[in-house]
């Protein structure tokens, strides 16, 4: 399912795009770079996801018909509106895989094309990169909590309307087993589940018939929801009632699942309960309003929870409401391009850039990138400097430079075929093991160093000079 | 464009509705009640929105072929897969209109059909109607200390995903004028809005060329971006030397934007120069991570300031990410259903049922409303019960009753022709006047008083009798 079309854009980048038009600038060439400027949750790293889908998104972009009779009615000059009708997004994508780890203040991502179709995707690769970046980084703090605990995603209910489809993609990349979620379960190939309501259970005259019926339709899938009337009185004795009938028959009974209360509380009670009653391998099954705090909270506790379902706070990201990522141009017909700002720390960089990730000789993650331009001989960057700092720098003579941007689209075609989202979430889970336990904790964590190389910060101070020179003026 | 299909739904839903269907249980009649417990964002009121786009969804509902293959395959009954293949909504729906005031614990809209259609529904009426309820809630905070300033939505770049088409909607529904999102402006023939970004002025050789060739092409709608490189030192001055030169052709420089920086002290600047070069007319926007408590500290330092843009936290909720909507069954086959539990602050509420807005006789706002029975005789509801305090009463003798639940849907037919975005706005911003100053305020607003009748605390009070006493047994 495509959910985005030429018309999923900002009006400005029409408005813009038709002056570069009009003035003959599909010619020239720009770069622009996809960054963000601040970690999501207060964490030590993020996890990118959305690449695949911005990926696909260009590759078959266009404006509809009706797109373009609405911007004739719009006031557009009928030759621009031709070229829309005809328009195929032919630039190339410089990126880091999806599921890597990315970092504040280097590109994660750099597009170069001409100006007018660089300009156009701006708003599309923003809605997609900022969102599935955001959930698949809350959904890797949950997973680094959750002790190999099965996760599945609850959230399409409260998510925010359509985007729950690729939350539910974003939230498996960063760690999450399987989604409520059947549009993108299927569309995706991610393990769907789940089992029965509260309402469920009052469709009939009393819970055991509830039960009864459940695993008689479902007996090698079977969860029990116990906290419609009350759990330890009615839920759990009608549970184990049903386990013991479904034994007769050759039948498991799967596990039960907790919606309220005192869930570490509540684990306890129904561990102990269910093992007394032979029911060793009955899982249990929690949700209700669960985020990583919670969860590690619980686990801490040593609450016997095998699953954790996790809805609205997952799927929106909450507390934070969006990832900060921008798009800002660096190069204009092969000349440096910075957006100033008097605070050095807003002022972005110029330039084709590549980001290095540094590893020890031992391999080990050394918690630091270096920017250089993207010709620069890396063996020959030995020390880097800090972006907004000027007399910080940081030197690695010995160590490995892992180049991290890779060409993944040109003239509009992609260079690899599409990924799963499983091979995106085997990557992702198994480099995120190299970043050192200090960057994923949840309070005040490691700051990973972002540097630059001599040459980028020579051309940057530059730019950055004249620009402070024109503004004395 | 619509976003919601069949399987746009949790999978507990079909695994329910299966057993349902295979037990003959399409034939049973249930009732389920759309409800919220928490006003967002510790605010005093709640806008309703989303009704539009649920019927529009309800009425055109279908399974696709593709959703019924995967269906087959996840290991559904081939006589299920078929009934949901020929699947059409044929449910009552009695609802607020939209843009309507609401508040927790009392139901919005409720649902009558048949078991399995009634159960279907559940994850897309939830996700559709909580999304848009925040996002016009957060709309209408803002627009509430705008001071009749225009309002225009930026929110798309940073949107969860294809969610932010809806919450262009809600947006203006909430009282935004305009929006940047051109599918949305579109589709809801919402008025769309924009300019330029910081990338158009770096495009060019300088900040005047690029201010010229925009005054060039847009006469009529040119509005200038002032923070590329210095605000007061080099935009302003160009914008009023553009200005002058567009006068000189009979045009007139419609507004200058300001995107970083102190907005309250530059837009006094600003207004200062443009008003001695004789400007007074030009307009002054402003953008950059705005919301309600910032846009209201603004206008009390008085800053001259014409438009608002607001994008990430308007379009998000933040900081809230999600209203806690729930959709609970409380009726089956003409038998009251309650959702028990043991604080009666989460028991739910029985029955088909009514809620009147109560009014004094000079048609002010109480600041009550009452649920009833549906088919009670409002007239002899002259006191109402807290919903959770057996002790608090509440008497309006001589009040008006203004009925707010209405059939809008009967046998999966809209009775009404669907509402236009336009008159949904109108209706609901009028409406709006109505409630007193003290249930706006952003610092602990009063609380809405919500309480039923004496004949539904009866019930509702019978029914948690009997399942207390269940549960000490």
């Amino acid at each position: 399912m495509n959910y985005y079309t030429g018309s999923f854009t900002d009006f400005y980048e029409l408005t813009m795009a038709q002056i570069y038009f009009l003035e003959g600038l599909d010619k020239k060439k720009a770069v622009f770079d996809y960054f963000f400027r601040t970690l999501p949750f207060k964490g030590g790293y993020a996890i990118y996801a959305g690449l695949e889908t911005l990926l696909d998104t260009l590759e078959s972009l266009k404006f509809q018909p009706e797109d373009c009779d609405y911007l004739l009615h719009q006031g557009f000059d009928p030759r621009f509106v031709s070229y829309l009708q005809d328009f195929h997004f032919q630039g190339n994508i410089y990126s880091q895989p999806e599921g890597d780890l990315v970092f504040p203040h280097r590109p994660v991502l750099q597009v170069e094309g001409n100006l007018v179709e660089t300009q156009l995707i701006e708003t599309l690769l923003l809605n997609i990169l900022n969102f599935q970046t955001l959930v698949a980084t809350k959904a890797r703090r949950i997973w680094s909590v959750s002790e190999g605990k099965r996760l599945v995603d609850f959230g399409l209910r409260r998510a925010q309307g359509p985007g729950g489809y690729y939350a539910s993609r974003a939230a498996f990349i960063g760690g999450v087993d399987a989604t409520s979620n059947v549009k993108a379960g299927m569309d995706f190939k991610i393990p769907v589940s789940g089992t029965m309501a509260h309402s469920f259970i009052q469709s009939f005259d009393d819970e055991l018939t509830a039960f009864r019926l459940y695993a008689h339709y479902y007996p090698d899938n079977c969860v029990l929801l116990l906290d419609t009337y009350n759990t330890l009185k009615s839920g759990l004795p009608n549970a184990i009632r049903v386990a013991q009938e479904m034994e007769k028959r050759g039948h498991h009974l799967k596990g039960i699942r907790l919606d309220s209360g005192d869930l570490a509380w509540l684990s306890k009670q129904c561990r102990k309960y269910l093992d007394a009653a032979g029911f060793k391998d009955v899982q249990i099954a929690v949700s209700n309003q669960l985020d990583e705090i919670i969860i590690k909270s619980l686990l801490e506790q040593k609450a016997p929870i095998d699953l954790f379902g996790v809805g609205t706070r997952l799927v929106t990201g909450e507390p934070d409401a969006a990832l900060d990522g921008v798009y800002k141009l660096s190069e204009y017909e092969n000349q440096p391009r910075i957006k100033f700002s008097e605070s050095l720390g807003k002022t972005t960089l110029p330039h084709k850039k590549q980001v290095y990730r540094i590893r020890n000789h031992r391999n080990s993650f050394l918690g630091a990138e270096v920017i250089t331009l993207r010709d620069e001989n890396p063996e020959k960057v030995c020390q880097m400097y800090h972006l907004f700092e000027p007399n910080t720098h940081m030197s690695f003579a010995l160590c490995k430079k892992e180049p991290l941007l890779h060409p993944v689209m040109e003239r509009g075609k992609r260079l690899m075929p599409s990924k799963t989202v499983q091979e995106i979430r085997k990557y992702s889970l198994t480099l995120f093991q190299d970043l050192p336990e200090e960057y994923k904790r949840f309070v005040n964590p490691h700051i990973y160093k972002i540097g630059m190389s001599d040459s980028l910060k020579e051309i940057r101070d530059r730019l950055f000079r004249i620009e402070m020179q024109e503004n004395k003026k």
